[in-house]
Formats: structure tokens, sequence, C-alpha cells
């Protein structure tokens, strides 16, 4: 049932309808026009959508707990987050909808109600502790474990909030409007009421990474430009290379899929603000308003790893630095209120998709803490890690097939 | 030095600013064009902008401690943070920009670079802590203290967080794009280091109240659609009743300003969700599709309280069953995280303006609190009163010049 024929509303709905129509083909564009943002992504496909798809506006990530020790009752529950993904991802009410039988729940929240799809995607996740917790193999599932989802390691600096951190499932919401990325996550937890209950989840106000170069950079709240050279959304040949699981790669089920480290990394921007402009290029290793790396002239001139102070943060990132490794950025500002010390609480919610942290995001991670200038500046507080199954292939497809087997015993 | 010339966008900033241009005109509309959303809101004028002003879509509200017991260090702060209000409102950095001395800390801090103004809006309030604080005449300016900015009661139901209540003097920043929002907010704090120190801050995600009624009434958390018949901000006559303070009423420093009450009001959505949609519709007394009132067709049809249970929610706040009390409300869904229970931290930051907080926003909430059925699903847990002084008249004047006097002295 769509949001808007449930309504009546003639007049909107058929604009918006045929605006959603005409942008599925245009999902490759950044920064789409007012049609393009009210859009549909495709929820059906090789891999889950929200990971090369053109970075969205605004998220809403959240990790759950799965709560029961019934593997029939966690199966279903996938199924069921499935079937509501599909509708809300084409801008329709889960289940019954928001309005209907006067003596029962409605199917949805109904906050959504009259809002289009707003490139909507929803991609979960698999974290370590759906394989064992505290050794014990909850879902008989611990022999699946793909060596790649480690145990990250503790970084140089490190200051985790355990509250913060982990999961045994997420899910990551992304949309143009955020009252739809919040609508979707918070009907996915009602599903789930029972089976799995949120630990922590995390709203960003402000894409930080593009896959979309032609799209202007966006700005952290450090003021710069960061991921420049992001793996693109339609370079198929990085995204094969850098971000999907292959065959070879195993285990099977993650095949077309790929693994996700989050990090809320905190950002001083206090002491930030008041670091010379001179210092703050320096640590970054690129001009603050053009964006251009030392030495070069535009933001998207090639880099000059050796004209950069060599604890700069464009530097060390680089994959000339890191033995090729290179990850897929899809990060968020947040600001979540204060510290109680007068300091916004604000930074970076760092997402990185990659074919294998273990030569992603670990190597990176491992030269960077401790070493980059910037680590002055941040503190990260929170982490977790999941493996991302691969896309849902059609409409009597969920996610987890792959991991679970087909009938999900 | 506009946010766009410094980069020479020319391509950009030219369609920029001729849509700034051509939307100044348009203050009026709701849901405008993305033209209209990038546009400006004029700075100066009678009143505040931001109170009478169409809800943008985005808020990042900031109440502030004022550390300082020198009445000059806080007049130069206001002073300061006007003319840095008037340059980010224009889509302009603030002071010396984000680029230039390399020695030097930037004088913007350049996560706005290349954002157009997106109709941000800037109001300040002051509480009641400027005046007195523990007994005590901070900055002479005891006497000065407006009787309707009066210490809120408890009211049933309250679990107020000190903490997250309060405060010296907010500051409400209202965008489009939050990224606008945050950046403003976070540039006064650094501004106004040394002299005020943020006591606490709240992200809104998404409107739920509208200053437009021919616009479409945007839904709550709840998945309803409230605040039907809001005070219309091209309403004259009802803003002149019900928001500004006229000259007789005192004191002559807020005539033209109004009164703000702002209460973080959490809702227990999951249990809500779980609540059967005929009991959801009684006890708002509309229905939660078309949102007609109960015994009506149509959202705007004029309500018949009579049909509607005693304890709903449209029938005790209507201003017949309040003695005519009529606030202008323009709030904003919130989602912090959660709360540790595995249940999302989300609510309505809801926010009035009104002439008189004894005859507006007090008279409704003694009425609602501890009466309305939706009182089960709800909890008060922060509040904040301030009072707004009247708009900033032209280039040489500054907040607060109607209170400290126009030399500050």
């Amino acid at each position: 049932m769509s949001r808007r024929a449930v309504l009546g509303w003639a007049g909107a709905g058929a604009a918006v309808g045929a605006a959603g129509a005409a942008t599925v083909g245009l999902a490759a564009r950044e920064d789409p026009t007012p049609a393009g943002r009210s859009g549909l992504v495709p929820f059906h496909g090789a891999h889950q959508a929200g990971i090369a798809t053109p970075v969205q506006d605004r998220l809403h990530f959240a990790a759950f707990d799965i709560t029961t020790a019934d593997r029939a009752a966690l199966v279903r529950m996938l199924r069921t987050w499935t079937a509501a993904a599909a509708a809300m991802t084409a801008g329709d009410q889960v289940g019954s909808g928001a309005t209907g039988d006067p003596q029962a729940p409605p199917g949805d929240t109904g906050e959504a109600l009259g809002l289009p799809a707003s490139r909507l995607t929803l991609t979960v996740g698999f974290g370590p502790g759906l394989f064992t917790r505290d050794g014990v193999d909850r879902f008989g599932l611990a022999a699946l474990r793909p060596a790649p989802l480690i145990d990250l390691p503790a970084f140089p600096g490190d200051r985790l909030d355990p509250a913060r951190s982990g999961g045994d499932l997420c899910v990551q919401a992304c949309a143009d409007d955020p009252q739809v990325a919040v609508h979707a996550v918070r009907n996915l937890a009602r599903l789930g009421f029972g089976t799995a209950s949120v630990r922590w989840s995390q709203l960003g106000f402000g894409k930080t990474s593009s896959t979309t170069p032609e799209a202007q950079t966006p700005r952290n709240l450090m003021g710069f430009k960061d991921g420049t050279r992001n793996i693109a959304g339609t370079d198929t040949a990085a995204l094969e290379r850098y971000v999907w699981v292959a065959p070879a790669d195993g285990p099977a089920w993650m095949d077309g899929g790929s693994y996700l480290v989050a990090r809320r990394i905190r950002m001083h921007i206090e002491t930030w603000d008041r670091t010379p402009l001179g210092e703050q290029e320096s640590i970054f290793g690129r001009a603050k308003g053009e964006g251009a790396s030392f030495g070069r002239t535009h933001e998207h001139d090639p880099p000059d790893l050796a004209a950069m102070p060599e604890d700069a943060h464009v530097r060390l990132a680089h994959p000339d630095s890191n033995d090729g490794a290179t990850i897929l950025r899809r990060g968020y500002s947040f600001t979540d209120g204060t510290d109680g010390l007068g300091r916004l609480d604000a930074g970076l919610f760092f997402l990185a998709y990659q074919r294998d942290t273990r030569t992603g995001f670990l190597p990176v991670q491992q030269h960077l803490a401790g070493t980059e200038a910037l680590g002055e500046y941040l503190q990260h507080v929170a982490s977790a890690h999941f493996a991302c199954p691969p896309g849902v292939r059609g409409p009597d497809d969920w996610w987890g097939s792959t991991l679970f087997g087909p009938t999900g015993t």
C-alpha cells in the first residue's frame, strides 16, 4: 500500500510517483534534483543497496542485540524485516499500513505517511555475536563466521564505550529525508520486539563522503573536504576489487557481500577551532578552501604525498602509504548534544565497506592511530564490525538466506 | 564574504545567488521550491526571525550558561554574536572567514563553505538566570526581569533532568540544511568561549508544526498530524494578539519580543506502537490518516470538541477549552540514540512562542498534564523558559540592546 495512495492525495501522489519512476535510472547521480531526492533505489539485486549507492543526505544507524535463543524466531524476524524493507524502500507502508482495523495496533507507525521514498536504502549486517557469544554457538552458525570478521584490536588512543559498540545485527538506513530513515529503523525495531532489542543507535545529519566523484565533496565538522578519492559507486572494477566479497574469498554465504566497520569518532572541535589555519592544513595535507592537496591546485589533482608532512592525514591514509589498502567510506557527521563540560558532543560517524577488513580498515587504522597529527583532535569512542550479506535476489529471498540456508532451518 | 564567492564556484554561486534573491519575497511560503529552500530569511526587522517565519526543516537549539560576571564582556559577546548571525543568515562567512591568514585560527569553522543560507534563522532568548541566579543580581538586570518570565511550576508527570533544562541564554537555529544550523550554533559557541558555555543542545530532525496552514501538516513520531490550527505566520492580527509583546504589556525592552517555552517530551513509542488504532485516534481525537477531528471529514474542518472523548488531546488543547489561550508551536521531532533499555530515546522537542506565558503555555499545560489520555505515552524530561527580545533593527543594532541599553553600559 503506497504511502501516498492511501491518503488519496491524487495530485501529489501522481507527481511523486512519476518522479520516483523517472529517477530509478538515475541511481548513479548524486545531489540529484528534488525529483531524484524523492525517488526510489531498487531494493533487490546482487548486492545490498546502501553501499555503492550514491550517498544520501541523512543516516539512522541501529545495532541490535538478539534477545532470543530460538533460531526459528530469528529467521522469522529476518523474513519479516525483509518484506518491510522492500515495502519501505518502495515508498510503501509496512504490513497492513497505518490505518485500517481500529481494534489492532497499526501495521505501520505512520510518521512517514505522505512522504516519498526519499531514496531510502536499508542495509543489514551480522556482528560477531551472532556466530558465538561468550563461547556459545547460539544459533548453530559458529562454523560459518567469516575469517575477515575479526575482533578488531585496540588501537592507540581508543576509548571505546561498550554500550555504544558492537551488536549482533545492524541496520543502516540512509535517505534524503531523516524522517524516512528514522521511520524505517523504528518500524524494524518494532517488528523485532521480543527477538531483537536496539543496543545503540546513531543519527547522522550530514554526509561526509561521496561515492560520486563528479559531485561536490562534502565537508566534515573540521571544515575540510575528506575522502576526495573515495571509490566511485559506478567504478565496477574498483568495487569488485575492494568492496564486494568474491567467490574465491569464502565463506560462500558472503559471496557478493561486504564487511562494514563503524566507528564513532568524537572530534575535539573546540580545540580544533583555536588551531591556526596553516596548522590545520598541514594536519590534513590539503588546503581548507579548495581542498587541493599540498603542492597541487585543484581538489581532484592526484596528490603528491611527498609534498605533505609525514604525519598528514591525506598522506598516511592514502593507498600508496598502505600497500594499496582501499576502503569505501560512507560516514556522516553527528551532533548529539553536549558532554556535560560545555562542549558539543560532535564528530564523525565513520562507516567503511571493504572486501576484507584485514586488508582494508585494519592496516589503514593501524597506520593512522598514534601516528597522524590529526589524532590529537580525535577520539574513537565506539566501534563495531559487521558482515553484510549479499543482496536480496527477489521477492522470495530474504536477508540471511545465504547464511541460514534458504529454508532457514 | 560569501560562502560561495570565496571558492570561485561561479556557476553554482550565481545560480544560488539568484535563487536566494528571488526567494526573499517568498518568506511566507512553506515547502518552498529547492531554490526557496536555499534562500535567505531577512535577519533585521521589528521582530526576530525564526518565530513567525515559515518553519524550516531542521533545528539545532542550544542553551548557554553565562560563565563571566563581567557585564561588558557579556555585551561584547552579544554584539559579536549579532554580527556573526547577520553574516550567517545571509549565507556569508563569520568574521575573516574560513581561509586567509595561516598564522591565525580561522574566523569561520568552514563546514558550511559552499552551502547556501538554507533559510537559516537565529533567534535569541534570555533565561531567568540572566536576571538573578541564586538571588544574586549578576548583571544589574534584576529589576528588568519580565513578569511573564515566570519560574515554570512542576506539572503532574514531569521528570525533568536539570542538566538538560534551563539556561541563561538560548539560540534557536532553524534551517533547511542541518549542517547550516549546526554550523551556526557551533560558531556562536566558539565566539562565546570564556563568556558563555553550552549547557545543553538539541538537534531536531523533522518539524512537527507548520505556520503556513496551506502547506501539508507534518506528522509527529506518533504518526499523527498535530497543530492543524497553529497560528499562521502571515496572520498579523493573531500574531499581535497572541505572540508579540505589545507596548502596554511591559517591560519596554520586550516590546515586539515573545516568550519561548521549550520542553523535551520523550515519547514511549514502543508502548504507543502496540496500542490499537482506534484507541490512538481516541487519544488524539482525530483520524490518523487524513487528520480530521472526530465527527469531521477533512483535517481543516473546524473541530467539534463535543464529538471527542473528554480526555482527547485536540479537545483539551483547543483554545475553547482554555479560555482562548493560544500559542504558536514550532516543535521538532528528535531521536537521540537509545536509553540503555533497548528503547529509542525519541520524541518531541516542543517549542512554543507566546505574548505572555501566564496566559499561553501555562494554562494549557496545567489543563493537559495529568488529564489528557496522551499523557500515559509521554514524559516531559526537560524544560526551559526564555524572554526573546524584539528584532535587531539594523546593522548598528544588536541582540539585547533594548535590555542592556544601546551602549550596553
